[in-house]
């Protein structure tokens, strides 16, 4: 087994646990905790909190309930999205992770609250558990205006938007905004917490920025590549909806390249630190290579 | 002229130019910095900025840049919630204060999204000014599913449900969690930022928690003692929609005599603290009276 793999098996269900013990404890309201807790645990694979646990590891750091509570805070944040992402407005999905979405299976005005109840939950968790108002600060610019919603923004001012599907600029900006930055962040937050040094922070830094940009190429890819039984949400959507992205701008094979050569360069920023847990995130990739 | 005239004459401009200012500064993307701008500069009466200032100036602390900037924080956060509740799926409102509501004008993605680009960067003004984890967890917890967004769900919830027309604690709890947790919040937050003493933490909770109160009644009574052009929004609204409130309750003469009552004994709360223009928010209430 890979140092990733036995990271990955034994922190998940230790993530797992804790948010549904939480949610169901500290929200006091039991439907709206219910309804929190049905896209939590929906069966997600954790990849925002696992980062942030295996850059702690990766600098020595221990890993308790304090800092299970962080990551579990970035995992609330990261559903929130997702549900708000499936509104009807927005992409308009019915399923997600293989089960109806929230507005599908709750409504829609529930839908909106669980996501606005999730995002100042997962904020709330980080402040309490870190102490730290850099670690809020790093996490709640990686989701505003100018993070992960202005990305969001930008997709939606320009679905169906001919002029923009030939505009690489537009369209890696868009991508990174809204992925790259909140799994950037997790890596940041993880370094700032764990207080690494200059050196262990730039390289830590440019591993998530490459990771976080195969991420999205990753992504696009599983929307052709896979079923959608496999994927666990409705696939080949990106084209029929007018979505401009990677893939879209330069085709399956180019991206394929593109991701493998990013795989090859983010892993050399890892040199020198004690990071084979987190080189083994990049194994994920594979499955569409 | 009272204080409280006089620290509002101050103030509210300088919270007026931050908010319109740092928007445009800091908030790359101009399209969607627009949108945010189009509703944070709509004209709102600044109250949770001004408690939190008032709550500083009674306190002997010097409001500055920095403070400014925490509490602009409190009034995005406090425009989402808006926002986010004119939205169809919620209370399907086409008018706030006397303008458009931002799905009206821009959208409904749109809107989504710029409640969701505020939230945070409203939580980003407070960590990144204050360096406070504390006050980031207060503004959070008021703001989530134990507070703000909790009584939005109780609201949904119960609309059209006779079973809560009568139920006192239900309503009571609602109401306090929609307006009254942030209105709580903005005071508690300016007392932990210039380190209260136990005495005054008391004291100024305890107002807070009468002010917010009263809050609900009065803007329950606006509904139905305004004309909808004084209010800038539709007013009479709330029983036609089935809506459960203070009011619905007890009707329009005992929902007078409750808030005459908690002024007199908001008041006192204050005996001993240097409070004249906290005081002076109470006056607020007079034009239902």
């Amino acid at each position: 087994m890979t140092a990733f793999k036995f990271f990955q098996n034994q922190w998940t269900p230790v993530i797992n646990n804790f948010l549904e013990k939480k949610l169901a404890e500290e929200v006091e309201d039991k439907k709206i905790s219910q309804i929190m807790a049905y896209s939590v645990m929906a069966g997600g694979k954790r990849l925002r909190p696992l980062l942030f646990l295996a850059t702690l590891n990766s600098l020595g750091k221990e890993i308790t309930d304090t800092e299970i509570r962080i990551a579990c805070g970035i995992e609330l944040i990261h559903t929130y999205s997702l549900i708000h992402d499936d509104l009807p407005a927005m992409d308009n999905d019915d399923y997600r992770r293989g089960k109806l979405t929230s507005h599908k299976k709750w409504g829609e005005a529930e839908a909106i609250l669980a996501g606005d109840a999730l995002l100042p939950l997962g904020i709330e968790w980080i402040a309490q558990a870190s102490d730290s108002a850099k670690l809020v600060k790093v996490s709640t610019e990686a989701v505003g205006p100018n993070g992960m919603v202005g990305g969001q923004y930008l997709d939606i001012d320009s679905t169906n938007n001919a002029s923009v599907s030939n505009d690489e600029q537009y369209i890696n900006k868009m991508e990174w905004l809204k992925t790259g930055c909140l799994i950037k962040a997790s890596v940041e937050m993880a370094a700032i917490y764990a207080d690494a040094t200059q050196i262990e922070m730039v390289k830590l830094i440019d591993f998530a920025k490459g990771f976080g940009r195969a991420y999205q190429i990753y992504d696009d890819l599983v929307d052709v590549v896979e079923s959608s039984e496999q994927a666990g949400k409705a696939t080949h959507k990106d084209k029929e909806e007018g979505k401009n992205n990677t893939l879209t701008l330069l085709g399956i094979e180019k991206s394929r390249s593109e991701l493998v050569s990013l795989i090859k360069q983010t892993k050399q920023n890892l040199s020198g630190l004690n990071a084979e847990v987190l080189e083994g995130f990049l194994d994920l990739y594979q499955k569409v290579l």
